[in-house]
């Protein structure tokens, strides 16, 4: 098969389509044959040599994938060659073809093409788990979500939406603004202009900014906020004013998703599928897609994102798809 | 009636045993005839002038009594003048009569005397809001608390190890690190001599410290771990490496009890009630009294809880008991 193979950690010259093995797939695991993958902060971090693969993940890019599964391994039931699927991977996306635990797949929602589901897996777990299953968001509440117009901010205005949150995002520019009201966003704060603190205060806030976002972020929190940082864009070391948490009852959350145990991951997989699942399905939330791109064009993909200039998720397709 | 007032922010002399007016039970309320009230961190920082009670709450320190219910306000159809019993207070334990909302009253455990009683509503929910409502500390997991020598940590000691954590307690001497044992710690830190960072890695740790421990305590958090800070007697502000708390997929959870919407106090102490009272009553958990001294000298007591020479709770009675 071929994959996006990070030559040396650098720019987005740095990934290359090369041959590589074929994936095996050990007990209780299945192959994938690749249709689409999607381009996450996380793959130009690793790109840059600063978020290796944990141990025993694919040392290709790519955290998510859609496709046909072609192949099962021992103690495989549940699924069968010829599922089209998608699947949270820790790894190994950016490619032909992967293998990855059964427990971490979700079949293509009805409605979805098999290309569009590559960009559900890795956006609705962050969401699910982070908004629902750890700051357990509750209808009526307020949230807000930094980065609207990306694929997580996509995701997370439709979901909370769906749930009966009051949703207010940040944004770089008036065109994300209006794109994110379509989605269902209460309010929009473009952060060039304006100083989210300002725009009220908070019950749940999801964070990409880490050290630089996070005494505003604690500012905005209402009594008994809950601030979950996903990402740290913003730097990693910051001043946290305890006395100013305590007084709000607040508490700060910090999470990755790839570096959870399996049964952690396949956790959050069966209550997305149980959760989101059916919303897809019925058409009240969908993937939000920037653009698709040809696999072998990683590169390109990995500058449209580093330059913010996209809405949604940007995918990646293999020829086959 | 009686009551300690505080003449003017400072050391323990500005605490003056004073006539005060009596108060009244407004709607959905009880007065306790006080048997006896009890010492805690936060009525040292109130007198110093740090800590104002909340609006609506006694300016009288004190935030738990026990006692015997002297008159019911309108709406009280559970409790009834004649009933034993001891109360969260947002205030106002240090006199001879208080009043409170009847959703803060718990009933005088069988086997536990009306002053012993006092010992128990702030410790009591305190550790299991905190450690369990909040941290969901579970059987097996690793707990640290630290100061185990204090009514906090007498209690908490007790609570996780009858819920079947693994406990770890830090101490100041070696005196109090037996103590600490015979009530169940499995191990014992005693941080003038060594580091707790030292002593393993914990799911959850409860922290009286804030600033000063903050690194130390997120670098002794497990995977998923979780920091609760609910005293700040080492400072407020402090770095917080949120790269290091992502890594861990831990939190930090900040709270006070006496801030909280009575609705949420209430549902502690419905909680408590529930959870912790039969372990009270059946003795596998008791309330640890260092002594008891008349309320008129509470500055005494005060003078005797900040040089850290006690081991569990100070208790202050009325003339009455």
């Amino acid at each position: 098969m071929h994959a996006i193979s990070i030559l040396e950690p650098g720019g987005p010259e740095a990934l290359s389509w090369r041959e590589a093995p074929d994936p095996v797939p050990g007990p209780g695991e299945v192959i994938i044959d690749v249709a689409a993958t999607a381009v996450n902060r996380a793959d130009v971090l690793q790109r840059l040599g600063f978020y290796p693969p944990p141990e025993g993940a694919p040392e290709y890019p790519g955290l998510e994938a859609s496709g046909t599964i072609g192949a099962v391994g021992r103690d495989v039931d549940d699924w069968a060659p010829g599922d089209e699927v998608c699947a949270l991977l820790s790894g190994g996306g950016y490619a032909e073809r992967v293998a990855v635990a059964r427990e971490l797949l979700l079949p293509v929602p009805e409605g979805t093409s098999v290309v569009e589901a590559a960009a559900l897996p890795e956006v609705v777990c962050t969401v699910w788990s982070n908004v629902f299953m750890i700051a357990g968001l509750r209808p009526g509440e307020r949230f807000l979500v930094h980065g609207g117009g990306s694929g997580i901010g996509t995701m997370a205005i439709q979901l909370a939406k769906q749930r009966g949150a009051e949703v207010t995002c940040t944004v770089g520019t008036e065109e994300k603004a209006r794109r994110c009201v379509e989605l269902g966003a209460d309010h929009t704060v473009n952060y060039r202009t304006e100083d989210f603190v300002r725009a009220g205060e908070f019950d749940v806030i999801l964070d990409n900014m880490g050290a630089k976002y996070l005494d505003r972020n604690i500012t905005a929190l209402a009594p008994g906020g809950r601030l979950v940082v996903i990402g740290m864009q913003g730097g990693t070391r910051a001043e946290l004013d305890l006395g100013k948490l305590l007084g709000k009852r607040a508490s700060v959350h910090a999470t990755s998703l790839r570096s959870r145990p399996l049964e952690e991951r396949a956790a959050i997989v069966a209550s997305v599928r149980e959760n989101v699942w059916p919303l897809l399905e019925a058409g009240t939330v969908r993937p939000v897609i920037d653009r698709v791109l040809p696999l072998p064009q990683a590169g390109e993909a990995h500058r449209i994102m580093e330059s913010s200039g996209h809405f949604g998720k940007i995918l990646l397709k293999t020829g086959e798809s």
